[in-house]
């Protein structure tokens, strides 16, 4: 039978590679290798630098473009959809090509493979697809341990709930009654501005655990201009930028 | 100036480990490796077998007993607060007996530093004490990482909110109105079980990641009680359990 072995790689530093991680990737048979987006270049330079520089014996790799999601789909989870359905299509080719009969394929997946990741749900569509395998999952340091780390605080109040959502669902639904902290990710618009800024504190990081990490933390009221501010500049700078934030009502 | 590490360590599986966390732990002048309440030996046995067989270089390693949390203590919070006092109490002793001046201290924590762990309060109530350090934090792989990668799971739903919280907080509140995944952790009661059972569906775990390993998964309605009964035998069995579990609503 064939593997899938969807492997998280951690979100920039390759020390917060797992060994579990490192010895999945050194005995398959392929790792698919992707480049995504605008930073296609600088993440694609990491995931080639753990291929040669971690692992004793480096498999064949195999790296692809990811398709570029139609952000004009009327419908915002269509347009996921569409996206998945071209991502199991490019997968199914280069396994078969690639990695016929009872091969290991490892995919290394940024962060954590289980949180707002696309790996699992395309492995289902490849399922559905005739495609037959085991598919075996690898934790990885996820960009919020990463910015809980950086900043030196807990993820949760003593004993309180935490949400984790999106910079859309921030927007759409306000503070979440039911939790003293938000993570919030997948944000390209500062969504805290849509939230009345008294008595929230932000901790905010873009690029965490890179050598271009920046760390704000502050009031909202205080810092939310600069976050935007120091975030547009940033992107400007490098073409590219990924950040996250923790907020806590007091 | 001495430096504090917070060292995750995973959640059972010492493959878990980052290189990070082991160099960091190599890196160190004293361990500190706490021994806990029932779990007491299996659980310091691992930590003792990360120290001895994954470390090029053991430093000099302290074992402590964790104190008992009252738990008659009228207001949980209280009863937390005054355990936490003991802990930075034991934890300044420890420091201040085996690595004076700026020296390197390590601190072996289960899964990861900032998830509903107490080092990171404890070393602020030994800053209020007047020890003054700099404290390190080293991400590791969480218990709820190793549930969702024992299942083959996604955290969230598509774009979709997460919540995370404990038994208590589910049997007091319900279901969060906002999160269509819910987390659970700290639970000793199976809380699940306070929920209306339709159309909710679970992935349950205890032990993930170790050796004793247990998954349940399927309709809340169908497998609530082999949960319940399958616990309270595994508990009785090892002489402790821990296990976590995520819930969706259909
Ligand atoms: C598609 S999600 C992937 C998350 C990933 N699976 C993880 O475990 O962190 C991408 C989002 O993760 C966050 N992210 C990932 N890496 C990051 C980094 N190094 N710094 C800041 N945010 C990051 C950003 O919020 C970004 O929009
Ligand atoms: C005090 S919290 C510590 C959590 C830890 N810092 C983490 O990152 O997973 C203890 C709770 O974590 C969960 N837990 C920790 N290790 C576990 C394991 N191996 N299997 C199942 N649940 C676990 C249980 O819900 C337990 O009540």
């Amino acid at each position: 039978m064939r593997t899938l072995s969807l492997v998280g790689i951690g979100s920039g530093n390759p020390d917060h590679l797992t060994l579990q991680a490192i010895r999945t990737l050194e005995s398959a048979d392929l790792i698919l290798l992707p480049r995504k987006g605008d930073e296609k270049t600088e993440l694609a330079d990491l995931r080639r630098m753990i291929a040669r520089d971690l692992l004793k014996t480096t498999p064949r790799i195999v790296e692809f473009d990811y398709p570029v999601r139609d952000a004009n789909t009327p419908k915002y989870l269509d347009g996921v959809n569409t996206w998945h359905d071209a991502l199991a299509e490019i997968w199914g080719a280069l396994i078969h090509e690639h990695a016929p009969g009872d091969g290991h394929v490892a995919l290394m997946v940024w962060g954590d493979p289980s949180l707002y990741d696309s790996t699992l749900r395309i492995a289902d569509r490849l399922r559905a697809r005739g495609l037959t395998f085991d598919v075996s999952v690898v934790p990885g340091i996820t960009s919020l341990q990463m910015l809980t780390a950086a900043h030196a605080i807990p993820l949760n109040t003593l004993a309180g709930a935490v949400q984790i959502t999106t910079g859309r669902n921030l927007r759409m639904q306000g503070w979440p009654s039911d939790a003293a902290t938000v993570a919030v990710m997948l944000d390209g618009d500062c969504a805290f501005q849509t939230l009345p800024a008294n008595d929230i504190h932000i901790w905010w990081g873009a690029y965490v655990g890179m050598p271009q990490q920046i760390l704000i933390q502050g009031p909202l009221q205080d810092v939310a201009e600069t976050i935007v501010e120091t975030r547009a500049k940033a992107r400007s700078e490098h073409g590219w930028i990924m950040d996250i934030y923790l907020m806590r009502s007091n």
